[in-house]
């Protein structure tokens, strides 16, 4: 018989180094992993573990891996970079026969896609679960993550920020946004969050933005629509370089709910530039 | 003895034509006028009427103008580009004494200069008037400003846009929005409208936004914390251009709220463009 724990976890893992992290930690935790690597998304390192890959148009191959390893809980994770280019797509007998439904979930936008994702693999007997959930360090604890932390201002900054980002949330606009010595100077839709952080450097460059030496958060939340097990927003190394390159002071994040990717060199980074990253409770004290 | 009607309404105006609008409009409605321009800000048209110029630092000349005139009622309007350079100003005698009060309306930053500035003229004894008050063509009635109306699609996208707007208002981010099918693409905060939209022409180029033919719109509004009679959100023929450069159906404003800087040009171009100017009223049918 198959026990729980003999059942490996599946990692369907696209780019990065966070699938590895969550396999990690599955093994430390005593449980067998099995990692599915999307073709051309997921790094080639994930060969050092149980694994098998995946092409876009060969669901039925990846259901059969699923099948063979007895899996039922299954972790999607990692970026994807290209979407299918489904003209080229080379389709195995099974996607062709689950073609109308996987077209139906594709059609409506992004979040639409993660949701029917979902809906579709729990139809089909699995659990899907968070990365965090299997690798908690993934996400904050509610307190300071740097060694810096917000002066007294820049508290003030970051909680005005962290109610902005919740407010266009709301919107189902964006996941962040800027606050500079009590005003908010940027915020989040389409452009994403680098892109935003990009504009408040110009605006600054160019004189429409004032401050002296380093002021002001970036504050990022998920949007109440997000559903956190596969898509939550994320900090890593790159937002830090952007944050210090805007001249801001520091990031602010929700705890359990942010991920941070590489923590120990966004961690570095953050402090090299003397930067806090802080970490809300999900709901009270950044009002 | 001055009577009322003897009094002319001063306009102390910076740039363009609306303060030559109002002067029009209290003119045509029996009352004498008084344009005092802004030194380096106002239109050399406003020669064409009863006028005196204003130099920063000389607020004793602008009080001795008022005086000598028996003025009460004071529109402030028209675009200033230039804050003045404290440090180069010839300063008369009367700023030299006010020049406690006045630095300190000025170092708290935008709105506060603007409600310091009527709080002085106010203390003073006169009153301070909206250009929309003696000119109310400046701003539109609830319904379609031009002869193209919004669909029903771009009519739902609207009101989400407004919505989007009044919510970053609450914030005291920005004045507008981006709606498209649906979503939110843009919020505004200190890069101002026309960058903001600017973004969204980007975004749409690069393929990071895809809609065909002309869709969404943008909503501007006031601030909650705005006070109208001197600080009103404007449109005008350049809003029409970039909405029409970002691909967007159209443009709701609130009625009653937002200035439209020559009418005439705006309503043309967007004509011409197949562009819709919607305003709605300032609460309720939007939400």
């Amino acid at each position: 018989m198959v026990t729980a724990v003999d059942r490996p976890l599946a990692i369907i893992a696209g780019g990065g180094s966070i699938p590895r992290r969550v396999a990690d930690a599955a093994l430390l935790d005593g449980r067998k992993v099995l990692i599915i690597g999307i073709d051309g998304e997921a790094d080639s390192r994930i060969a050092d573990y149980p694994h098998g890959w995946f092409k876009w148009g060969n669901i039925g191959h990846l259901e059969n891996l699923l099948a063979e390893h007895g899996t039922r809980d299954v972790v999607l994770v990692g970026g994807v970079k290209t979407r299918p280019d489904f003209r080229r797509l080379k389709l195995d007998f099974r996607t062709i026969r689950i073609l109308p439904e996987i077209l139906s979930i594709v059609v409506d936008g992004d979040n639409t896609v993660l949701t029917g994702a979902i809906r579709f693999i729990e139809k089909r007997g699995y659990s899907v679960i968070g990365a965090h959930e299997i690798a908690p360090d993934l996400v904050a604890e509610a307190g300071a993550v740097t060694r810096n932390v917000p002066r007294s201002a820049q508290l003030d900054d970051a909680k005005t920020a962290m109610n902005a980002a919740r407010s266009i949330g709301l919107l189902d606009a964006g996941q962040a946004s800027v606050v500079v010595n009590g005003r908010v100077v940027a915020l989040e839709a389409a452009e994403g969050t680098d892109a935003m952080l990009r504009r408040v450097a110009e605006l600054r460059d160019g004189g429409r933005l004032k401050w002296s030496g380093r002021a002001g958060a970036l504050a990022k939340c998920p949007k109440p629509q997000q559903d956190l097990r596969v898509d939550m927003p994320t900090i890593g190394p790159q937002t830090v370089d952007t944050v210090a390159a805007a001249g801001l002071a520091g990031i602010a994040i929700e705890s359990g709910r942010v991920m941070i990717v590489d923590r120990e060199e966004t961690k570095r980074r953050a402090e090299a530039a003397g930067l806090f990253i802080f970490a809300f409770p999900e709901t009270g004290e950044a009002t």
